[in-house]
């Protein structure tokens, strides 16, 4: 398979308008999640259904990948669909009931090469990316482009994954603290009264 | 302010592409998310300043709320400017360098009336969203826009809530294990050599 110049793999407008700006992970994430539905055969999530757990973590660059994979694939965040293990890494494992789980992850090779770009060179004087030349941006989203998906991402099955979904429930106290709402799994006991977990003063 | 017909508060068509199907919460957290900005006195979040700390979690209902919030506010997951508590209560804290920090929740007296609605039933009944007939969906996000604002949300200042966003780096290093990178605030080291989490055996 040809896998230049897939313009076709480029995140739709309103990704860029959700996101914020036009830095090239969004696009690299939205291409790895495009692929990761492909592979495991399933269309972009309307419910709740697929997980990613990403490798991601906090305090480094890059985690824009993440935006991508949500826009792409529908696993939001907000659905409860994707998470992170805070291990500083480009990856992230797709889960789908049923199906072998997979990993994307973004090659070495790869991030060398797209390292020396101009964008980076911004980045690392401490430019926030919507004041990057637009130019610059769009050099860097065009240059992932015309890389083959062979040369972008690293692939595997993990028939080793495991993944429990929580199981969900409707059931909620008013907490006898603040007089808020409280879904049952988080309610604790004090002094024998429902309370949510900041007015019972337990850390979890 | 008379805050009845809020049509201008409903989220832009995109939103409930980005989102999967058409809930009201989704549209709620994008109420709450213009709100707080208006609030907090600043512009949608191209970058990376403004934080959102949610009080959500797992294994609940009405987490879609948080999707709401990140269209708004541009608060996004993959720009690790969102996070949640894991204490299942319909809040966010809103935090922006230099200002007071806001807290909105939906109150328990709204949340009461907005349970009643014949969408509540279909998901207690364990329907999937977008299995929900539409006019079913739409009449339970017109009836949001019936309450006004201060029926809906409870707004507080917090001057005690501290955050403290992590310090960024680009430095990172080839795991010996595995050969991928990490980012070296996740970098371990075991036997002198520099590891990825997953390939030291440490948990964190």
């Amino acid at each position: 398979m040809n896998t230049n110049n897939r313009s076709d793999l480029l995140p739709p407008d309103w990704a860029f308008e959700f996101h914020g700006h036009r830095c090239p992970f969004m696009p690299l994430g939205y291409r790895m999640g495009r692929l990761a539905l492909t592979r495991l055969g399933v269309e972009r999530e309307k419910d709740h259904a697929l997980h990613v757990i990403c490798e991601l973590g906090d305090g480094h660059p890059q985690t824009c990948l993440m935006d991508g994979i949500q826009i792409a694939t529908g696993a939001t965040f907000g659905k409860a669909l994707m998470e992170k293990t805070d291990w500083g890494k480009l990856a992230a494992n797709f889960w789908y009931p049923g199906k072998t789980p997979i990993r994307y992850t973004l090659k070495a090779s790869f991030l060398d090469e797209f390292g020396k770009l101009e964008f980076f060179a911004y980045r690392k004087r401490g430019t926030q990316p919507s004041q990057i030349p637009e130019p610059v941006g769009a050099a860097a989203i065009d240059w992932t482009l015309e890389q083959s998906d062979e040369t972008v991402f690293a692939v595997t099955d993990r028939e080793d994954f495991e993944y429990l979904p929580p199981a969900s429930s409707f059931v909620r106290r008013l907490c006898s603290g603040c007089g808020e709402y409280v879904f049952e799994r988080y309610t604790r006991l004090v002094n024998g009264k429902d309370v949510c977990i900041p007015c019972s003063g337990y850390e979890l």
